[in-house]
């Protein structure tokens, strides 16, 4: 045994030591799954409670996950022509009772200014909790004839919901998100707009975070206030919870009428507007969270892994190795997000660290290596080991990303359809909820009713229509009356 | 004459009329700067006010000057270590009272959150006038080593100040901006990072918005609530006005003391972190518009336009000529932000349209241009005309937008330089703020007195002590004591 494979030797005994100390400090997920998600985000350091109630600070980890996702959606909206402005963060009490629905579906959460300076306001203002009515009073003020339209635009932002409880990310006071709002000449048009956007997110879901989404429609119940129709995409936890990931309304010329949106047509008469709003929020990383990690910590999709590979030096203190880790550094940096890490801490608390942060790919690399030319490339998602040639560590590391993608979305979607369930019966129904969660397939027959009653025994809601049909029974899985529709029906975050 | 030298001809009267008519449309500098402001905002589409008091809608074309800004900016900041997160947009009261000044220097002009929902609040909020606060309070929570120092964290968002008059860009009620928060061991350390982000927001002023500064230190009187020393880039407007362009500010440890941020030091010693801010925010939206805009609209540099080049078909109707400039659309928006005319409009109507959105180069191309291989480049700054040929005609582009970006800050300089005097008496003091206005350097004893009479006076204010400092006298301009140092007097926006 030479020296160094001693060396080797001992860190792995310490490694598997503290590989040990950090998996004992995040709770199992088969534990309690609430505590293991909020262990990672603390240790992760993705977010942590600020002073103010229910509001979080999303810290440079979690940040650089949303600016990631930022990027890619920003990228997206534009090349279907969407241009980005900036709203005011208030709307005037009179603004937000314009459209009947939507001020009695967002009233009872809004945060109310009152006062200004020293001065009390003459009306109140709420901080936006969306913003619907600003973008529909400003589309009123300049559209004015057809070759104004359509009007295609998107804010990032944050809005506030007065939450009663709160989770970070999945529920907060305050959260980030994007919100597209587009006005349109015909109703054909919005309704291809909506389904666009939806289609966009299903894809930046599935392709970028590796989650895999059911495309649907929300029931009338559950669709957006003042809404004709609202589509969603749904995607599946591993503790069997639904996450509603992103929707995308179809307000017909509801907010039109409302706010007296018109223009004039090519004939030189008056017509209504057609309207579409669409939006993802930070929501997507606690579902990036609950979709891919495992009781070690964070799994990233590397397509927005801040840290796509970390390098850590092994027997760093061994003649040439820093030198060599610090080359490869400099060479990689220049096609991947790679982190060096020379700190003097072990190699050992390193992986565990880096793994519990979810990097994709950790580069060791020690005398061995460098008296081979190689590099080991170690897989997070299943910790496989890789030798390749520092010749063509690009393409190598490279390929692995794409691979460990297709391993993640994969794993999410084996996991769903894992627990994807259909029931016929309402027994089954009932029991396949209380017993094994996730999504349970069933008809329905289109009544609120049956909705209400089915929540009421379960707790479960109708998640979507899927677009996807099956026809699994003539009847509603409730109330034995014929069917309309199969949905999709879950707890859900 | 050929058929088309006499279309040539015509367009060139209806460009002339619809010029003509364009700058009527718009009042000119002289008559009314703040109009001519007024009116390049709104034709621009820059942006506009909203049913919110004081509040801006900021438009697609104003937001995309701000993303470029932005890009820049993020890019540049990064490079030195800084990471982007995201705070809560409210402070509790007890929370902005923590640092005596700070309290003193916001609480007036803040908005209050009263209610939550149908609830009152228990404590009332105030929407962030600024976040020193808020960093505090997560700095307090998550520095405990001297290996978690340096934090140096940035955010972009918008902030709330309950402003009486405002104006479009320069001062408004919410406005978007970036702040940079940093923690450091050492004094030294934080001194040093202050000077940094003012060179970085300088040397971005000058080389990517065409904006010469004047760096310097801000007075005790006009430093920021809480500072122990504010620097300043200070710039010239067309009209004689000076514009505070970005701040960075040293807070020594003061907010640390009153927030208890400390850290245990390499000798196991417990020590106050020294901190830092700095901010620069869509005011310098305005200057770019007040820098460089002439009567016929907006001039913008190339390196943040929107739109570095618009390609107009001249009679488009003409065999050929659609598929040609649709052709070299396709060909250089790969390495420009270029956009493609091809609407009915009329030549004319589209020159004088893109001129007034300041759009750096306009490409015309005509049946005599396809003849010739060419196109025409017009410099926005100049009118001047080039014709190149179709072969290189990336390599001009971009030779001509870098030489207008070099035009533009020349003609900046020229206009600072015209625009600056210097003033050794107090009559003289006087006179030149009266009647000529711009800035004026003069000797100040360093009394807040002093200061004070100078802004009764003449409503001049102290803009900075500049780094450069010059020897104009011995003596104060006003009391007629030892000078201390020369200052850059002016009025300002």
């Amino acid at each position: 045994m030479r020296y160094f494979d001693l060396i080797y030797c001992l860190e792995g005994l310490v490694i598997l030591a503290k590989e040990k100390k950090m998996v004992e400090e995040i709770t199992s997920m088969s534990e309690d799954f609430a505590q293991w998600y909020t262990d990672i985000i603390k240790k992760a350091e993705l977010c942590s409670y600020s002073g103010v109630r229910g509001c979080m600070v999303i810290q440079p980890y979690g940040y650089a996950i949303w600016e990631n996702i930022q990027k890619i959606m920003d990228k997206r909206f534009k090349e279907t022509g969407v241009q980005n402005v900036s709203m005011p963060m208030f709307i005037p009490e009179s603004l937000l009772q314009r459209e009947k629905d939507h001020v009695e579906g967002f009233a009872p959460e809004v945060a109310w200014v009152t006062h200004g300076g020293n001065e009390e306001l003459p009306e109140r203002l709420c901080v936006r909790p969306t913003s619907e009515t600003l973008f529909c009073d400003h589309y009123s003020n300049v559209i004015r004839s057809y070759r104004d339209l359509p009007k295609l635009y998107n804010q990032w932002c944050s809005v506030v919901r007065w939450e009663k409880t709160t989770r970070p990310f999945l529920r907060s006071t305050e959260f980030l998100w994007q919100e597209g709002h587009t006005a349109h000449a015909t109703q054909a048009e919005a309704e291809e707009r909506t389904r666009m956007m939806l289609n966009i997110y299903a894809d930046i879901c599935e392709k970028e975070l590796a989650i895999p989404v059911i495309k649907g429609q929300k029931t009338e119940r559950e669709k957006f206030a003042g809404a004709t129709e609202t589509f969603t995409i749904e995607s599946m936890m591993h503790d069997g919870k639904a996450l509603q990931s992103g929707t995308s309304h179809n307000f017909g010329d509801g907010f039109a009428k409302a706010f007296g949106i018109q223009y004039l047509d090519e004939n030189n008469e008056q017509q209504y507007v057609h309207q579409t709003s669409w939006g993802v929020s930070t929501r997507i990383i606690g579902a990036i969270i609950m979709v891919h990690g495992d009781d070690a910590g964070l799994k990233l999709p590397p397509r927005i892994a801040p840290i796509q590979a970390v390098i850590i030096p092994i027997a760093m203190h061994k003649e040439g190795v820093l030198e060599k880790t610090a080359e490869l550094y400099e060479r990689l940096k220049k096609s991947f997000r790679v982190e060096f890490d020379d700190s003097d801490k072990s190699p050992g608390w390193k992986f565990s660290e880096y793994e519990m942060r979810g990097v994709p790919i950790r580069i060791e690399m020690g005398p061995k290596d460098i008296e081979n030319n190689q590099v080991v490339l170690v897989n997070r998602v299943n910790r496989e080991k890789t030798f390749v040639s520092l010749d063509n560590v690009e393409t190598e590391l490279q390929n692995l990303l794409d691979k460990i993608q297709q391993q993640m979305f994969d794993a999410a979607l084996e996991n769903r359809e894992s627990k994807t369930s259909s029931a016929v019966t309402y027994d089954e129904f009932k029991n396949i909820i209380a017993e094994k969660g996730g999504f349970v397939k069933a008809m329905w027959c289109g009544d609120e009713e049956c909705e209400l009653k089915i929540k009421e025994d379960t707790t479960a809601t109708s998640r979507c229509i899927p677009f996807e049909q099956e026809k699994l029974s003539d009847v509603c899985i409730c109330c034995g009356k014929p069917a309309k529709h199969m949905v999709y029906w879950g707890k859900a975050y």
